[in-house]
């Protein structure tokens, strides 16, 4: 099994000629490559594109077949991926999806990293996370939005709305973690992002996510005090174990407004680096003994949600941003670890039940212009939301893109269809260069089960029933999704989540708008269903508004 | 929550005239309904099909909306069943399925009996099993063919295909359990079953599956005696406590041909009678204490299972056929449960390599001369099978109808094919007086991932992935299925299993001949794909005999 190949360099086509036999398989093509991008992906030579190990392909055979099949796929044939492996070609039909995706689903009795372990490195299976093995992930931009709304929730809930002069302590500075320093001072924050990875603070300086690299945790604190008097908020990288600095932090009664953290805790053996370690001391020891590994890490995070505890009681805003922390440190005798919320209970719940949630498109044209005349699209269509045109301007202003240009908005049923019909109509018409693809994380409103974050705290206590996420693929590849992907483990690690994930191509034909009005109404209206099958008041009133057709609520 | 209704007396509807909208829903009406009539289920009233608790609908309000959904449904709408409950309806299309089906799934973290207990009380969850929430069960017969395979297989590797005077000795006279004893004395075998609920004995008396029963053991075996001198096998079954009886065997040195069980082991709390209790005494203990009823069942589950270790070691051939007991047995410190096989691996995974499952289809008019003619269809087609000839005769002859006339037939890919299309073909021209549904268990080559059972000792590891079940579903929704299902726990239990199953509505039509043509060539071939990845001789060889297209073997 070859995994690691220094020579690749990957980077989707641009442009109207293709090399697949349609748009449809085309965009998986670009989608699939864009995630590897140099630009997009954390570590593409390893195919893995973020997320601890999400990967976007098995190996590099499997992404050279899959390759090899999309560009000979005819448009009534659909391509089976296991795991990141391609492993059928069938005969359906045209409005079937071209490729149907499952990736790290393991029988719930063996479903855990170990047991997952072994069979990755027997090369049985690959870890997807959420957009990574099912190709929308476009970049850390496609996480700035959904931080920015937590952000501005918490200053909402906390601070009056005013997030002048506060300031928010976080850990990991990755794939999704890299967005959060821009999406702190989007929201009016300072923040000090603590990293072991310079290379990773590196990173986010020359995209400009984040403002300054600090030399120490005295440094840092000075930045952050000079913020504070000039009203103008700055984000700050560390480097440093996260739980080393937070545990300081909580010594010297240095009190932040807010703490979080987003290292690959879901991973404890590849995602968290245990305290005292070097990056390269964790490399060896991960071949020698994982064991040690895992419990070396799963004890730092104890320390370190320890420490978030404490500071917690000292009045800092503490919130679990789902990525497991609170379980890993459980597991190891932090008993009240889940005393802080996660975020989703806590901010986004009432987002979800309007199917509101992390909606994105991606011109494969390759050209910034289509992104920015679907903004003004968006503006056109969506008139009278100004938090949501205040995120356009903020978003074009100040958010690079990685690979192909791509856009993330938040926002609901209804909205989605209208966008996408809308869009599909500047394809057909030539306004955009090119066709684009539509999709949206896995951790939304409809299609996913993740009791430690998405489906925490339900309201019925359904928080564990898998049932929803499953029927969510199931009516999009019904509805003609052009890919449709189910996963297990994303976000929060093996045995804590099942979720899936769809993507539809706006070609601009009459065919694409028929299935594009069908699926951009069906995948939100799923999350309203579920979550007014739960019996949330906000999540009834949406679907009466949208007059979805709810059996057992008429 | 309203789950117990004596008043009720379920019977689907027979012959041409339909009340739903069309032949597509009507048939899902009707198969439902098959599904809780008196004659099929084991407990309709409590809408219990079979398996333990598996059951159709989620309570009564359920089942009377799903009815009231499916008599109202076009044909380019879906009805979404969560855990059997209707929750949405939404437009797709007219080859995507009119009904697409979750049960019973949980987030693995928390897949177990306790969650899913407390779920199910709630009135959250209902436990699907296989075909009971999937509405394709056909009453024990459907079972049989794959109990009188597994047995044929038995004699063929352990008495050179004769099993003239020898004897099964069991556990089980359930939905699925009752099958045995007519199952054996087809393929020459007698056999003792062993059963705590006289009810259960008396009905198989009354279906004519079971020839005597017996007073005591001493009777019990007399009766066996008699038969290995006469050479007629018998079927006898005995009021007792498996666990009991099979230690009885053991301490009085009686040593069966083969032993095996169908107890409903997979669920501890509801399944397996504990030595010594009475059923009332159960009944009542589950009300008040569950943890005592679990763990009292698995220790006399863990006495049964050393049972069957002693009559294996004193020669007798010992197959697990497919209830979980070893798990059990296992969790409780017998820790060389596992030392008795599987019977998949021991008997059954040839026949998957091929695609070959338990192939079956209803005649919605109800009338028992359109069986006969497909039966005859069956033989037209495949000439030169002796044994499914054989298979034919035995059935016509020796099997009830319970409910709507119904067939089954392990065949495998080709062939289903091949006999779907005949059959669409001879409802087109009138031969058959009414449309036909074709479906299968949810055990079968491509559609389960289930450790301790279907996927027991993969040749590559791969028993716990998952991937394959999922992939199963999703590409049968994009084929045009009528109907498909994605459950948890079927057979084996919560946490042990995960499986799809399908439907698809023979009514005559060209546009139905295009489903069918797609829908039973594609799903045998995921079965025989899933085995050629996992590296089978056998598989591979189908595979390019029937010219699948699976990239990475090509
Ligand atoms: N809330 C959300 O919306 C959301 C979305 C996606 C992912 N996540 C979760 O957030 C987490 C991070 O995702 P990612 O894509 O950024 O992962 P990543 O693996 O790309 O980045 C993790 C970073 O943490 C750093 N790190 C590891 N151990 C550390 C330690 N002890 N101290 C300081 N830094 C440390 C690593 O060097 C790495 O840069 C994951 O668990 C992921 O599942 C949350
Ligand atoms: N191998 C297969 O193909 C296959 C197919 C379907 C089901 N199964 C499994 O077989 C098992 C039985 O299925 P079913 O539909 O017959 O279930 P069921 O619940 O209808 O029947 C189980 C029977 O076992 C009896 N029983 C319980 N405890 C007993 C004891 N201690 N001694 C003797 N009898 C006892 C019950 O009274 C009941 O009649 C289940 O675990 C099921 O999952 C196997």
């Amino acid at each position: 099994m070859n995994r690691h190949d220094p020579s690749r360099v990957i980077r989707a086509a641009r442009g109207s000629q293709i090399t697949a036999k349609s748009w449809q398989t085309e965009a998986a093509l670009r989608m699939l490559m864009n995630n590897l991008d140099a630009e997009v992906a954390e570590h593409p030579q390893d195919l893995v594109v973020y997320g601890g190990i999400g990967r976007a392909a098995r190996n590099w055979q499997s992404y050279d077949k899959i390759v090899e099949v999309l560009t000979r796929l005819n448009d009534d044939e659909t391509l089976l991926v296991q795991s990141g492996k391609p492993v059928g070609v069938f005969q359906t039909h045209a409005n079937a999806p071209r490729v149907l995706i499952a990736n790290s689903n393991l029988v719930p009795h063996w479903a855990n990293w170990e047991h997952f372990n072994e069979l990755d490195k027997q090369g049985l299976m690959m870890y997807g996370q959420m957009t990574a093995g099912s190709w929308i992930y476009i970049g850390s931009q496609g996480i700035v939005q959904g931080t920015y709304e937590t952000f501005v929730s918490i200053a909402k809930a906390h601070f009056n709305g005013d997030a002048k002069g506060k300031w928010v302590l976080t850990g990991g500075l990755g794939g999704m973690g890299g967005a959060q320093p821009l999406a702190a001072t989007m929201a009016g924050f300072s923040m000090l992002a603590v990293e072991v990875d310079e290379s990773r603070i590196d990173f986010r300086l020359k995209s400009a996510y984040l403002d300054k690299k600090a030399t120490s945790l005295a440094d840092a604190l000075q930045l952050l005090e000079h913020a504070k008097h000039t009203g103008k908020p700055v984000s700050v990288g560390l480097l440093g174990n996260a739980a080393d600095i937070f545990s300081q932090l909580l010594e010297q009664n240095v009190i932040p407004d807010v703490v979080t953290d987003q290292t690959s805790a879901h991973d404890p053996l590849n995602g968290y680096l245990p305290q005292g370690w070097s990056m390269e001391q964790a490399a060896q020891r991960r071949l020698e003994d994982e064991k040690a590994v895992v419990t070396a890490a799963k004890q730092s995070m104890a320390v370190q949600v320890k420490a978030m505890l404490g500071l917690q009681q000292r009045g800092a805003a503490t919130v679990d941003y789902g990525n497991n922390i609170r379980q890993m440190a459980f597991e190891v005798g932090v008993e009240n670890a889940f005393d802080f919320p996660g975020f989703v209970p806590a901010y986004i719940r009432p987002l979800f039940c309007q199917g509101i949630g992390p909606f994105r498109w991606a011109v494969l044209s390759g050209d910034p212009e289509d992104i920015y005349k679907t903004d003004a699209k968006v503006k056109e269509l969506i008139p009278d939301n100004a938090h949501l045109h205040n995120w356009l301007d903020m978003a074009k202003e100040r958010i690079q893109f990685q690979g192909l240009p791509a856009r993330i908005c938040w926002v609901g049923l209804g909205e989605r269809q209208k966008l996408g019909l809308a869009f599909n109509e500047m394809v057909r018409s030539g306004e955009l260069s090119a066709p684009i693809v539509i999709g949206r994380d896995h951790l939304d409103s409809g299609s996913v089960a993740s009791p430690n974050r998405e489906t925490e705290s339900m309201l019925d206590g359904s928080d564990a029933v898998s049932d929803w996420p499953l029927l969510n693929a199931l009516l999009n590849t019904a509805s003609g999704a052009t890919w449709v992907s189910l996963h297990h483990g994303g976000g929060v690690g093996m045995g804590f989540s099942q979720h899936s994930g769809m993507v539809i191509v706006c070609d601009g034909t009459e065919d694409a708008a028929q299935r594009i009005a069908r699926v951009l109404h069906n995948d939100p209206a799923t999350g309203v269903m579920r979550h007014a099958d739960a019996g949330y008041e906000l999540a009834i009133e949406c679907a009466r508004k949208h007059k979805l057709d709810l059996p057992m609520l008429a």
